[in-house]
């Protein structure tokens, strides 16, 4: 068997059960993980360092024997490449210095390539090293939930601060997004010619914005990101996963365009089953604490989700990134629920 | 012109122009608020003391005319006056110690009248001295919410904390969703009785969870209250604000049976134009930051939400609370714009 089944779903084909991955499978909750994590300075140069993020990235793969591996790296490398200094803080998360109209004027694509060769370099040598039969997925974040970070200069729940910037300084904004979209474009299309197979793109936050802001700064650069990378390579298998666009989900599929659009937990299974086309792919979308938690709940939940999505192509998922303090035989159930071992 | 518009709203009545209020319209964007606050201890003992708590409340009213009152109050007075101690820290917001399983059955309602006495004071000293003509809402937050700060310790903005209790000891939590919904019932009876013309329910996380905990903790909760207010107060005017309920909404409102349902900012119009039912009234919503930044873009908005809204019984508000930073301008342009003056 060398058929990748993430990308047959992605194609439209129905599996005879879901493929499955999980969001931040290589992360804290692995020991292996924590291991080589403490043997680097700084979270960055894990993701720029080709041995070690390969390494990370496989780890859960070999563990679980997931139906795919998704690159180690971090949605702030674009913002990193393109002049705007990222730290990670223990505790805080990450730290940018927030940019002022003067300083999105001065962000420069022009060494992104070269500071992120490690990367591609990584997704090589990770589809050199994988099964052929699995799939191996690149992502970036959306120019929105990464700008979030760049003018916000941190991870923000309410994103007052890019609202109120968007709303102020609208062309300066919109300058910003036009670089964000060039710079995803570049860098998925070079994940993609590197190897990967597919391409995810996270808008982590697209949950707190008006229908106004969610066209403008969500529907259209993830648009604009679709119809870039297809005219570098026709018929990219893309992924979209927008968490907590809520009512604004179906128009996201309609207009955007990707294969496949992923669903946060708070996405009711009937919605999803009625409100998207029935040949729509689907991923997702079990709540990261019910893997926390495991039991008797986790494996009904589990089959609830198999249960409404097995008339369409569905890539199983969580709902948003699996977290630190999961036990990993819960995550064992789950695989094995999932494959119907 | 005596009678209430937002109550004859609620009523299913047409307004030549929606009746006024907003979520914090109380707070801190106002000088005369900061004054006040200034010479309180700490915020309960502002909401305790009904001379400064009906001062406050009655700030907005007589500075932009709005249609509404809303008592100056706090969501976390119930569990308060259930016995566990609130305390309020200057940037961290309300300090709580987090129940555990036996803290739960030791929460004691007995108290719970004596202790929001000066509540329901307060309650009946603003409707002597609010105009006829205008509305007196009371409030207080749905159980899930509460529970969230009562097991959480603090503002959370993942739930995680509460999500794994619910789910690790269902029992106990249920039986502190019962608590909540009764000590609810109880405290919106006892408002209305001093004087309230319309209660509003802030479920103001609802925005995280699943549909199995949504139906659980969100819906039937909420029903709960209904039922039970409207079996003391045949007819009580009640309104549901479920705050990110995204694709959950509709349900949300065919299912607990409040009389208007309150929108967050993230609703599209043309969702909410077309999703409810025609006559369903509803309430909402601009985005708080669209009032921080004010001009063209506020008024354009404003339009567009009195637009969709105009064919069925509507109050405007915002979509979530007013922020500090907000200019008092900008609200005098808002209120002027939605009166059509």
């Amino acid at each position: 068997m060398t058929e990748k089944k993430i990308v047959e779903t992605l194609r439209g084909k129905r599996q005879s059960r879901p493929p499955v991955w999980f969001m931040r499978q290589a992360g804290r909750y692995l020991p292996e993980y924590r291991q080589v994590r403490a043997r680097t300075d700084d979270f960055l140069s894990l993701c720029y360092n080709p041995r070690l993020a390969r390494e990370v990235t496989m780890q859960p793969v070999r563990r679980f024997d997931l139906d795919a591996a998704i690159l180690f790296s971090d949605i702030l490398v674009i913002p990193d490449a393109l002049g705007q200094a990222v730290r990670f803080e223990e505790g805080t998360g990450p730290v940018l210095e927030p940019l002022d109209e003067e300083a999105i004027d001065r962000l420069d694509a022009s060494g992104m390539t070269m500071r992120l060769a490690p990367v591609f370099e990584t997704v090589a040598d990770i589809r050199a090293e994988l099964d052929r039969s699995k799939t191996l997925l690149g992502f970036c974040g959306a120019p929105w939930t990464v700008a979030t970070y760049m003018i916000g200069g941190r991870s923000s729940t309410d994103q007052a601060a890019t609202k109120r910037f968007a709303l102020e300084k609208p062309d300066a904004f919109n300058r910003l997004i036009s670089v964000l979209v060039e710079a995803s474009v570049d860098y998925l299309v070079a994940q993609l010619r590197a190897g990967a197979d597919v391409v995810q793109v996270f808008e982590s936050w697209a949950g707190n914005i008006d229908e106004e802001m969610f066209r403008a700064f969500v529907i259209a650069p993830n648009r604009r990101i679709v119809e870039g990378v297809r005219q570098s390579i026709a018929g990219a298998a893309m992924i979209g996963f927008p968490r907590g666009a809520g009512p604004h989900l179906i128009s996201f599929a309609e207009k955007t365009g990707y294969d496949a659009i992923g669903l946060d937990q708070t996405v009711p299974l009937a919605f999803a089953s009625t409100a998207f086309d029935a040949t729509k792919p689907l991923q997702g979308n079990l709540d990261p604490m019910r893997l926390v938690v495991g039991g008797a709940q986790l494996d009904r939940r589990i089959d609830e989700i198999i249960s409404a999505f097995s008339d369409r192509p569905h890539i199983f998922n969580l709902g948003h990134g699996i977290v630190p303090e999961t036990p990993i035989e819960h995550v064992e159930q789950m695989v094995a629920r999932v494959k119907g071992n």
